[in-house]
């Protein structure tokens, strides 16, 4: 496994918007730093569930889209140039000797730090894996959760499962360029928009779409990643083979807290426990923020999670700069200080 | 003295950021509030002190003038139609036999309500007053802090007072309608923007502004609120009767915590005491937040202050709705509630 180290005042493991304003609060006080989020993209729950979904509870605006939100922390961020390791889940957070904090990538990403701010939301979350023996070998190859480019498809043979919106409506798209398309799913219902449903019914009486309802997947077959056919089965007990290159499951997304557990966290029902003045949790210079902290009268808002992040960020100043008091200004005094908070 | 009596779930002291912010997170539980600030308009110090001024640390804004954020959030609570009461302000707060409270202004009006929000900022603010004998008899007749109307001094023989752009932009305004225009001010030099200052110069070389500089207010001549002369007087003792109609003093805001201090909260180097799980003080259904409350690890933001007005706001649910259950909900999950907050 590749291996790139770096050095940088404080990790954020989390690039949901607690952990985008945490890089603004950081860099207010000449702090840079590193983010890394399982996701390969920014904005966590917002920009991977509900990026259109209107917001009304963030202070001063009275209606806001989620990946609007998103996109401006990533500019209020930008200035202070924090660096991004994104699609890398944390595994690793392991104490230094000299009292700062290593935090490992399942990538092979390693980065040392003075101090690790925890902004995981509700946890590394991805696509809902289907419990398929072996579908791991196939993950990436011919096992898709998410469609890159349309045109990976031409010519393929590709099974679709679920029936959520995103199972229609790539059914809707990959039609134009597939071989074939079949769509798997559990009952005859979908839970999608109805023209589109509507038109998907219609492409399946036009022969140009095999519904396969009501089935569950059941197994994949092949080898050495490349998929010769899924096999689903009916509640009945009915089995059939369809022969496919290419499997998309559109399940949805699951969450699990995942290593973080692992760390020696005080925890308290899945969440974990800090000091509310510091944000700090039982490891010194590990500091929790947004929905996966608990402390006495916690609330799960974002407008909480960004108030702990100015809270951490004063709380880890001295740590990164113990040789300078900290004169609190408002940003109204001398604006922002620039882009030369000290990074690695 | 006018009594107007209100009856309503919450009353909250300042209509600064944070207390406007307040009645969002109030109205989201379906808790209707009163709002009351000393200033005759909204915002408080953002709308007073910096209303063009960028702020850098609202997250989502990368930057934002102070007039801007009020607009938002005055917008954002406006769905849950909060009664204001402005220009007036508190002067007492007593406990009533049901255990709720009654606020009462300095204009006569008198609230009740079940919880208080103290929201004072820096505290009530208003304009400095010059310290003349009986200047407070003139006050409103022919002294002014603020002008409303220019038309009002037209024809009339004017004292303007100070050295920064409201002395200077009101003397180029009104030399056009008053009878005549004196600008007194201790300093030769201004604190104004140097082409004003410049266009002041020209007028008065043309005798058209009567510059009585280096001169201080020294006393009011005048009865029953008619003014008739102002007395300056120079750092070397001269003395100097200017005849006139109006004074109109612009020295500033000035800030004091008022008859808050006198109500029995716990204070703390003249900020007040809370519990930060709850924004509560010591008098049980009396919140504060924003930068007046103080706790471990306080920070004097305004995003702070957003978080502690959730927080007191859930606190404050199950003393106005003790038979309902607060089922938490995410803003996302069914939009606003409606403007049905129960207000009175």
């Amino acid at each position: 496994m590749p291996q790139t180290a770096h050095r940088t005042d404080v990790v954020i493991i989390g690039a949901g918007p607690v952990g985008l304003f945490a890089i603004f609060e950081l860099g207010m006080l000449r702090i840079g730093c590193h983010v890394v989020d399982a996701l390969d993209f920014v904005g966590g729950q917002c920009a991977a569930l509900y990026p259109e979904k209107p917001i009304y509870d963030i202070p001063g605006f009275p209606m806001i889209e989620g990946r609007d939100l998103i996109d401006n922390l990533e500019r209020q961020a930008a200035p202070f140039e924090p660096v991004y390791h994104l699609g890398q889940q944390v595994t690793g957070l392991t104490r230094r000797d000299d009292g700062g904090w290593r935090v490992e990538t399942a990538t092979g990403t390693r980065i040392d730090a003075r101090a690790v701010v925890v902004a995981g939301g509700v946890g590394a979350f991805g696509p809902k894996r289907p419990p398929l023996a072996g579908i791991e070998t196939f993950e990436g190859k011919s096992v898709f959760y998410m469609v890159g480019r349309r045109e990976d498809f031409r010519d393929k043979r590709v099974v679709i499962a679920g029936g959520g919106d995103s199972a229609v409506d790539w059914a809707l798209s990959l039609v134009e360029v597939a071989a074939r398309v079949g769509v798997v799913h559990r009952r005859a219902k979908f839970r999608a928009a109805p023209e589109n449903e509507a038109k998907l019914h219609r492409l399946a009486a036009e022969d140009r779409i095999d519904m396969v309802v009501p089935f569950q997947l059941d197994g994949l077959e092949g080898a050495d990643g490349r998929l010769d056919a899924v096999i689903v089965k009916s509640l009945e007990g009915e089995t059939r083979r369809l022969e496919a290159d290419a499997l998309l499951p559109f399940f949805g997304m699951a969450v699990k807290l995942g290593p973080i557990a692992d760390w020696g966290l005080d925890m308290d029902r899945k969440h974990l426990v800090v000091d509310p003045a510091r944000c700090e949790s039982n490891l010194p210079g590990v500091f929790v923020i947004g929905d996966m902290a608990t402390y006495p009268g916690k609330l799960k808002l974002i407008l909480t999670g960004f108030a702990e992040a100015a809270t951490a960020a004063h709380a880890i100043h001295p740590l990164v700069h113990p040789d300078r008091a900290l004169h609190f200004e408002y940003s109204t005094t001398k604006g922002l200080p620039g882009a030369d908070a000290g990074s690695g």
